[in-house]
């Protein structure tokens, strides 16, 4: 059985536990590693490199991992390990990809790239010089009501696509009453906290994959709950945007009206949800399901206050079956960019698209203090 | 029985016959006509003023009114009309109101007052210079849903409100399949149409009456059809914007996102829907209902794309009781206005807030032609 | 109030009282005749033709009809009368209508036109001979749910359709333990009965509207029932079909099952169903209702008899909206063609669609006596 | 415990592996083989045969049995094995099945025996010549919802059976937007593909065992989706009929129609269902359920467009009691087989009602050709 040697950098932290080794590496290894076209497996081989030694060796023992370490040199020197896996706090992360490159290294990283446009740019321009293959979590993508969404805009069922709604949030608890489901950095914007930089590059992955190019935007960001309580049980100033009230102009002319939140009650099923209008049907996508409405199954609304509206509006959509078993959103992309390296299967998640994120990220700061429409156009990468 | 004499311009036309004439004035009439605090009763006398007498005399056979004409000039010099009401065509409005202050008159008037800032302006202007009562339909806000949620805003549920999102609209047939539920015209921007002229002006007293004043406001229009089918079963280009995506925001900080659209299939329960989060509670208002949630009862909600969401989020909203029966909204703002002239009653909807409405209106066609935010300045008079 | 003079013949017959008096024309009558594009409005004027006095008095006292008469002639001569109507039974039909187009008249007709293919051809070039205007009734084409299936036809939802399956039946008592709920007659060849020639005109025009010409077709038609009890409660030889099993190819290449029964106990929503699949959706549709369910929300079916299914097909189905409100099919026929004959509207249901009805049940007939497929020609008309 | 060797060849396919492997002579095993009229039990004892080693051990392992072979010959000449039987692909079957008669061993085989009619007959002829037990796999005669439907037929509570109509198919996905349920080769004609050659062998075992011999068909065979994609996820013409519209005639007089179609929505409780009308009472039976209703509950239905319809006739049905638990059908007719083996039990599907299946479907192919009813003639052998 072929091996392939992961470093696997920031897999102490939630995520990286959960996702990225429980669910996709440990998963994947269990399952007998990736089968290639030529009917190879290969078999992921990660060293957990953090520095703080109880936990890497506990997670080490509970995965069944071989290989931990608490030194980046070591790991990008040994010749067995042929991926870079970031998953540091974003301020750590550019200096590590760094080094990981110059040791020809392929690089996994989790969003964003970097914390800003400049770096991010540098590190995809780098890449790209290393010859590496390069790639950046987009989770998203691969919920069960995306994917399923993404099937019915490619089966032609909405048409040409006019307009969007999104609405993403819930309400995060000041920490008072009850303690807060968030970390207190989220809300303070000198800890790099902010839903705009939290949330944007997810929204740009998504609408680009599944609507086109961005091109513009306007975004009016603000901070509605202005003290909160930390994990100490001490109050302190929320310095960092907790919603952003965002349009985007799609290359194609969609218009995609996007609310994030933090701040926001549930009134939906799901915690995301999308709803497409196109001129032959719409659909309604959260992270599980997609509901759907054809042209010819639109029910003739009349606004008419006298009476109670004779119709019921949610019940007139139709559900898309789940025709496939969907696997963990992280280890199908894990999974895609093995096979990427492995045996160069395309893999559209590149620094290109992270950079992408940090644009978008950029121009929702930008036009939020302006007070305008910021364009976004399409990156020029000089080297 | 006292009677109160009003020159009713314009019933023949749809609101005008339903809402005015039968709903509301005929419906005073059966009752019994409006009571006074000092315990007198006065009836509506309506003259139904128009241009085709068929029409007219059978409407006034239909609702048993005495009195139809087809002269303003000769209804607005006879004593007995204490009260002019104009429903006509927008165009027609400015002149006949104009007419009817010299004459003294009180008048009420259906929306948009003008058809420009200038020209409203000027006729808040000369009502208050002529020292009568001025008044403009609001309708809106006399809804079940959103008296409710006036309620619900005056008991101090919501506490400090933080922001508001609605949504408006359905799906406009295009007049290809099935006829299309609206006319024609308001899909031609040279007849007057488009959903920023139609609709802002229901936002801009929404908004203040149950928030506070707008102050600025980012807004983009476009017009998603472009050819439509008429009446007649002929193709014609759609040149009026059919889709406006707002932001609105209010004095006291609260920021108010609200699309409109004729483009959209509705995934909601009613046609109009506001949800308001406070940091105290939060309430989802419609045309008929309103449900809230405390952040006493807010559920906890995370974000976790491994298992189907253990919230069902839609069922932890709580109705507002109906703990009184609602009036036609049109019926009981026509009490408050006959009231207000009566016996000097408050009543709020006057001309100048009708400016202010189209106010909005122009703010909302400046910045989506520029691309940036407008301020929506208070109102100066000057005389 | 202008009007239009109708020689109605057979009104005393089920269908011709129901259908065509009291729920046509009488109803036309009613809401004040049609309407015509140039803004006149035409009302029916019928003279109840027949040969039974007392039933003739009695319908035109019930339906306020002035004129009936007992003398086809003298309704022929009359110059009132601009259209000859003819319910009567089959075998009458030709000589009367040669009658009626020979004094001028334009004709409307129940089907089947004639009892064979030769004298349907033969009124067909009368008629157009006579420059004037002619119909055959069809009225299953105005049923909502056939029309509702014509309009997801019309939106594209099916793509391109592959094909069809009709099921259409009931099980009609044998008149021993219960009364039948037809008459004696349908069961009896001599007498003109069998359910080829009562149903194949239906299915041809149904068919031909829906989804294109029927090209060929492959039948077998049979007896299944071979004794009844009739009105009088004798048992009598059934010596017509009562079931007819065909095939049909349409030109486009949809392939066309349907099935007819006098003798098939009803296990579906409707008395009718035709299931039409296309490469893009499919649709379902009965008298009154029409379900569809698209590519995009299609369950992946598996075969696997070792558990219940999980799927629960007919929930997956969504029914098209009820948006407009569908008249009595016979009546909606009448005002088009009342409107063929006074402003020269498009009918499209002539004696030429009455010609390829009778061809169909011709090549039924053959097919199934020769147990091969016949081919159902283009209609070549020589004068 | 006695024994009885079986030669299993083609246990490593799915179909073999699942239904005969596990589901059948596993399941005997643990339940301690089949019990004899004389009291005697006796447990299979296979012989795993094939041609991959890793497979065929793992399976060995997985079902705890002790024999696996890559050798028919070895197998065939041992003399503990009495029977053998083949899962074979159908190419292979033919040889094997001469080898195994040959050697005087008992033979079973799955279905169709072989590739044409001239083969099967002469296996048929050896197999008898050689006074060997002989049986082919008719699995569907033993589901739930069918063995309901005899038990109905038997009972006499259908009396005459007049007619059938049976829908077999669902949408078989056609690879592009989601993977197809069922291998590309079955839509390659030159691959063995088709649903004639798929389904007919089924239909004919059905009809004759539920309802008499096939006399004569009527079949119109059609490939509706002409291109699809392979699991490779390249496109590939599809050149074998998709689905098949026919018409059977039963030597007693009945009717079948029977649809069976890779290209429809499935608008019914199950993937199969077959209703059938008798002059007493009707039944309609799937894989699992099976509804009656006899003439006595039988619904007046009458055609009236102008109300919606008093009958709601899905409900008027009943269901047939699982009185019975029903065993795995694969499983039910290996014991019946071993029986007739060990006992000389009944058997009657035996190589000559595998021709008759081959039979039928050799008559639909050319029906579909030919365009015209083909004779089923009683098979008449000559040694």
């Amino acid at each position: 059985m072929e091996k392939i040697g992961i470093v696997m950098n920031g897999v102490t932290g939630r995520m990286g536990t959960n996702q990225h080794l429980e669910r996709s590496i440990a998963a994947i290894r269990r399952q007998g590693g990736v089968q290639l076209r030529d009917g190879r497996r290969v078999v992921p081989d990660p060293v957990l490199l953090g520095r703080n030694p109880e936990k890497l060796e506990a997670l080490a023992r509970k995965y069944d991992v071989e290989r931990w370490s608490m030194s980046l040199d070591a790991c990008l020197s040994d010749p067995r390990n042929a991926i870079y896996f970031d998953a540091q706090a974003t301020p750590l992360r550019a200096a590590a990809v760094r080094s990981a490159l110059a040791a020809g290294k392929h690089v996994y990283c989790e969003k964003p790239l970097a914390g800003g446009l400049e770096e991010a740019m540098e590190l995809a321009r780098m890449a790209t010089a290393a010859g590496v293959k390069h790639g950046i979590v987009q989770d998203k993508l691969f919920l069960p009501g995306i994917m399923k969404l993404k099937q019915v805009i490619q089966s032609g069922f909405l048409g040409r696509i006019l307009a969007v709604r999104g609405e993403f949030g819930y309400w995060v608890f000041e920490g008072d009453l009850e303690p807060a489901q968030r970390p207190s950095w989220n809300y303070r914007k000198e800890d790099g906290g902010g839903i705009v930089l939290d949330m944007f590059p997810h929204w740009q992955y998504l609408l680009e994959n599944l609507f086109g190019p961005v091109t513009a935007l306007s975004c009016l960001a603000t901070t509605h709950i202005p003290r909160r309580v930390n994990e100490a049980g001490e109050p302190y100033a929320a310095t960092a945007d907790d919603a952003a009230y965002a349009t985007f102009q799609i290359e194609d002319g969609a218009i995609v009206q996007m609310n994030s939140s933090w701040c926001t009650r549930v009134h939906r099923d799901e915690l995301l949800m999308l709803q497409v209008d196109g001129d032959q049907g719409s659909a309604v996508a959260g992270l599980r399901e997609c509901e759907v409405q054809h042209r010819a199954t639109t029910p003739r609304a009349l606004w008419n206050p006298d009476i109670p509206d004779p119709n019921t509006y949610l019940a007139e959509w139709q559900k898309v079956p789940a025709n496939e078993s969907f696997d963990n959103a992280f280890k199908v992309q894990w999974e895609m960019f093995l096979r990427h390296v492995l045996e160069d299967a395309p893999f559209p998640h590149d620094f290109f698209q992270a950079v992408r994120g940090i644009q978008v990220v950029d121009a929702g700061v930008r036009s939020s203090l302006e007070r305008k429409w910021q364009d976004v156009p399409p990156l020029t990468i000089h080297f």
